[in-house]
């Protein structure tokens, strides 16, 4: 058996209880269809395959290599590419899927691409405020309109409101959503279809809109979604061995860096103690207070649990993650939907 | 024959020209033995292989796959794992490889773990002002006395000037560099050995102590580091498509996001354009200036180059790098040394 203490380092250590607390929240709070979880927060079949098991059947995919992972691993019962893809090879990888697989489209280009490719379904992605993807909420009615003419199913609409999902501010975030699903219902009044597909961690409790939420952080949670007093908890770190301590400056170094963390929201944290900066392979640090003599120096060796300020980034570094059960390492899941 | 624009994106390409130029032009300033090439910035064995086809035989790894990795494709004649390492499996997979591997030991705790594996060389690891690893200078010729007693060759002392290569100030960062060789001069003396090991490409021609030169970034180069007006072109980009337009906003999204780039040092570029900002798969931008109708809008499907702000984390995501002749793609080399 072996436990976390002795697993090579950096390691991805998922914390079982607390995923299967969120996996189960996430469930009692949108059950079933409710939501559609996101699997680009956690690229790994094993966490899906245990969302599933809560009940959740239809999955929301980033890329062409995460859907053909999914399906390849039996859950492609309804896989949402909620993305615009253009590359006619992978998209006929998506097609040739035993899998029902609905593309996200946004502008003609799209709809030609997917329709060549052989896909049989589409949703309308429209721009809810976020710069990024997506149509403008007039433009839906036509380009479904022409999806359809060319063979395309259209489903419905997507639109996400990224911009939103992370304010820290409950009022503000539940303003703000209203206003970006008032823009996703205009054009779903001119697409029609069932889905109204949305939403993410941040709003999976506030968007009344959306028929289903697009919610992926949930499961693990990273500090950035720790701060907005979700009822989610903390369940993935990178557990890393301290290699290095220098007594005259008071900090310590651990094996945990740039290539083991997503570093765009900025440093992870260590309980009770200050992180310095990150490098490569290393980050420093210090621990907080103490009495007395000062702060603590860890020992050399000792392990300490790193917590990602943004968990999907940090995730698509590691080739596995390991769950445990306190000290205990009771599986090890491959992140087996990495790449493009 | 496959052409950039062919390639499924996002794809690293490497600009073979360019880093031919780079390594041609280290060689001439550093010849042979005294550039001992990082291979943590491109974690590819078969840049390692161009490298040691430029005169240098030594190399420098951060970590024990690292050095693994390079002992497998034959260039294990003289690898440094420049870093502490206390995991006794992967230190003894080290000592057991057909290859001179040395390790950096900067505590009574990393001599132990070395010894203990059977490894047979090493070097002190000495703190020169980074907050990092390494002993205090005054600590090292006590570190080498332990080694030698415990049965190491200790070849000589590195020391990285880390929180000094990449200053602007070119007079400043002469300063500084002198400052932190004059703390490993005073180890050298205490510990003895041939080699003082150190610097890096933003130092790799002022730094006058060291016998060579730790270099990494200078084959593939940066953002960070193309501001320091260095004899290096940049030779490595993420090659996106463009896979939806907003003529409204004036903005397009290509597929370059997190997953695909180290942001730890911001955001990337992309010539002649604004990145407004990335998320997991995206990066949105504009065009800057343009003339009468404004800026231009790509089109859907085109191309375009994002150059990463740090190549070390970037590099790590990603699975093989393409080596692009102009728009011909002539070689294809996996990113064999990712992972720990």
């Amino acid at each position: 058996m072996t436990t976390v203490s002795e697993l090579g380092t950096p390691a991805l250590v998922v914390d079982g209880d607390a995923l299967e607390h969120n996996l189960a929240a996430m469930a009692a709070a949108l059950p079933g269809p409710r939501c559609r979880p996101h699997v680009k927060a956690h690229k790994t079949t094993a966490v899906a395959k245990r969302q599933r098991a809560h009940g959740h059947v239809g999955f929301t995919c980033a890329t062409p290599r995460e859907a053909i992972g999914m399906a390849e691993a039996g859950l492609g019962d309804d896989l949402l590419v909620a993305n615009e893809v253009l590359d006619l090879e992978r998209l006929e990888a998506l097609a040739h899927l035993e899998a029902r697989v609905t593309v996200a489209v946004d502008s003609e280009g799209t709809i030609e691409a997917a329709t060549r490719a052989g896909l049989r379904e589409c949703v309308i992605d429209v721009n809810v405020g976020l710069p990024r993807c997506g149509c403008s909420p007039e433009d839906a009615g036509g380009l479904a309109d022409r999806a359809r003419r060319e063979g395309l199913g259209v489903r419905g609409v997507m639109g996400y409101e990224g911009h939103v999902v992370g304010l820290a501010d409950h009022a503000e975030r539940v303003r703000q959503t209203a206003e970006c699903m008032e823009q996703l219902a205009r054009a779903h009044d001119d697409v029609g279809g069932d889905l109204i597909s949305a939403g993410g961690t941040g709003t999976y409790d506030i968007n009344e809109l959306a028929t289903e939420i697009q919610a992926g952080s949930y499961a693990l949670m990273d500090l950035a979604y720790g701060e907005l007093r979700l009822p989610f908890r903390r369940a993935l770190s990178v557990v890393a061995t301290v290699i290095s301590t220098n007594p005259a400056g008071g900090y310590a170094v651990a094996d945990c860096g740039l290539k083991a963390l997503g570093m765009d929201h900025g440093n992870p944290a260590i309980d009770g103690a200050t992180v310095w900066f990150c490098s490569d392979e290393h980050v420093t640090f210090s621990y907080d207070g103490g009495a007395g003599d000062g702060p603590r120096l860890p020992a050399l060796g000792e392990r300490v649990a790193v917590w990602p300020a943004h968990i999907d980034p940090t995730v698509a570094y590691h080739e596995r993650m390991y769950v445990a059960d306190g000290e205990k390492v009771v599986e090890v899941w491959p992140v087996d939907l990495r790449g493009w």
